[in-house]
């Protein structure tokens, strides 16, 4: 069996969206900036999308700029707010210690610079109090970023409240929307989101293209210089292609969004339930406000790395951490977040299940996960020392059997 | 007769692109920096491509970025060229006064950073001399950024000996390859080139994916932060159908780059000498020059818009400047560095052909442009004002007859 339960790192991109990519690469290729017929038609095309992507995030077209990715977006997002608090000698800015890397990167560096940066706690389930940030706003504070759902852990943040208390004490908020698109309904004004960044990847649309929001009236700062597209904001010839694929991805799960929730939160709970009869074992995160798609394990004794492999033989594919940092040695810094001591928060399991995921598919995986954490445990000196009572263990033999 | 002679602004994506890149949106669909089989499938790919454009630019596959597009590439270049400067005190950059706004645009923000830019004369013929730059190098010059074609006027300059220059005194050297990849081989070693922008786009690959070399031992900056991707110096999850369709683009024309040379200059040197036979034209940059595929020329009494919508309405696609600054109505920032006065550069037409333009088609361009002028002409106070002789005239009667 085949079961592609990685969803949060990227989706295979959609037929819908493919088939509205192809005409624009060979026939309707102009330059959106050129004056003739196939230049315009671009034009209107990608116009046409962004009034669309408006439509379904509830702004303004005016208020969608298109960028080439998420991690572009925060940047931008972080950016700008951070410049138009330097203007006014604001320079503090909030955010969560579980943050996307592109939020996180952004802060050190800003950090460099000379900005303040409060990282909130986000507890033991990995979710932060709509108080706790009214708490760390002061004077000077610029910006709240919060992510509106985790991308390894896929717990949801309180992001309407967290707004509403933003839009009180007047303080721009951020929000890295980029694991929440395509699961949960977004409406930016009603969720008082100032602004917010997309990744099509995420949601079936394609690789390399993605949308910032940003409300009227908040002055962007260019990443990237020259040309006068999006407004003067984004410089560099549309990726119309892309982004008329990533607007057909993002109508297509909105109008199913209900449905898919329904559906895989119940698939989710069986997993979870399954995964559970695994002897010290974990779930990470909040067990209901969590996305749909995602479940999130610790296994004690277990190497991250290892458990992966070897579900790859079973064809499961599935990650530990995020894709981003898959290539580090480093302990999740999401699992630390929640508290998680080192030795557990090396061999967590992350499983995003698609849209088309099944009752089979998730049995297997749970059948396919029990085997292999047992096969690992039974090599593992690490594991012997815990049976044998040399080291203490982290969790319960069992949460629930 | 349907006539894209718009190949500067933007090309059709190729066949060859579009079926190289279709497999990875669907069914090797997985992020690149996941352990699974079908994420190891894309990094393959992905790594693959960068051997490839690698080796059809004459560097190592880790010089190799690959950005959203030739703009951001630019953008890079240059930040990374000003920090590395920076820290050892220089803080002077040379470039010329026609470069494309991606790299002019990331100047103006040096400037305001304390930077100090000398832009170098391109003259009449739109040619800057390597003796200009040697010349204009100081002990605090830390980078010369010199295009290897114009945009508009597509002239083309002397690369490899402005490198020599730059690799003599030891002063980092980049160029904006973007409009001379497909029409000229570039070998950056033998070139002596440290950076190199190209956008995949403008030799028919897909738009929103670029590429940026830069010599080993060039410390990149960041201009995206967040994941490890591309070395860690351009976060995001990578592109890859993107990367993989640019890269068949790349190796396609390059493997016909000298016929299709050949080819386009002997249309390109029927097209001048048919439009030179309008009265009061001139042809805008150096004659031989120039890339196999650019023509521009100037029309006394013509408003290039007017222009290129009548051509519009005769199935000719073409363009006045360049497209990412056809929203301005400035006259080009290219056509006065040439030294064309204000009246007359406003009325500029670039016809940039493709390598499937036949002579049919130039004969139709010449045929049509004549027709255009010579209506616009006839109804515009401002040319009746230079026949009778009310106002000089910029041009000659006739170039050439």
């Amino acid at each position: 069996m085949f079961v592609y339960a990685d969803n949060a790192a990227t989706t295979a991109t959609s037929r819908t969206a493919i088939d509205a990519m192809l005409p624009y690469f060979d026939k309707i290729y102009g330059n959106p900036s050129s004056l003739y017929e196939v230049g315009q038609n671009a034009k209107a095309a990608l116009e046409g999308a962004r009034e669309r992507v408006a439509k379904v995030l509830g702004c303004t077209p005016r208020e969608i700029t298109f960028t080439s990715g998420g991690s572009e977006a925060d940047n931008q997002a972080i950016r700008s707010a951070a410049a138009m608090g330097l203007r006014k000698g604001k320079k503090h800015l909030i955010t969560t210690a579980f943050e996307h890397h592109a939020v996180l990167h952004t802060m050190k560096k800003l950090e460099k610079e000379g900005f303040e940066v409060t990282y909130l706690d986000v507890h033991h389930n990995g979710i932060v109090t709509p108080e706790e940030v009214a708490a760390a706003i002061r004077e000077d504070t610029c910006l709240v970023t919060i992510m509106y759902a985790n991308n390894e852990i896929g717990t949801i943040e309180p992001i309407k409240e967290i707004g509403a208390v933003c839009k009180e004490k007047g303080v721009l908020f951020h929000t890295d929307a980029v694991q929440a698109a395509g699961h949960i309904a977004i409406d930016v004004k009603e969720q008082n989101i100032d602004m917010l960044s997309l990744s099509a990847h995420k949601f079936h649309g394609p690789k390399g293209v993605g949308v910032l929001y940003a409300r009227g009236g908040i002055l962007l700062e260019n990443l990237i210089e020259g040309g006068a597209q999006e407004r003067g904001k984004r410089a560099g010839t549309e990726n119309v292609p892309g982004i008329m694929g990533m607007t057909a991805a993002l109508e297509e799960v909105a109008a199913h969004i209900d449905e898919n929730a329904a559906k895989l939160s119940a698939l989710r709970d069986r997993l979870i339930e399954g995964l559970e009869t695994i002897p010290y074992a974990e779930l990470n995160g909040d067990r209901t406000h969590r996305l749909p798609s995602n479940v999130n394990f610790c296994f004690e004794g277990i190497e991250g790395e290892s458990l992966l492999l070897l579900l790859d033989d079973k064809g499961i594919c599935a990650s530990s951490g995020s894709a981003c940092t898959s290539g580090s040695l480093d302990p999740s810094h999401v699992l630390l977040a929640i508290g998680r001591p080192h030795e557990v928060a090396h061999g967590s399991l992350r499983l995003s299940l698609g849209e088309d995921a099944t009752e089979e598919q998730v049995d297997y995986i749970v059948k396919s996960v029990k085997e292999v954490v047992e096969y690992l445990r039974n090599m593992s000196p690490f594991w012997k020392d815990l049976v044998s009572g040399k080291r203490p263990h982290v969790f319960k033999e069992f949460v629930k059997g």
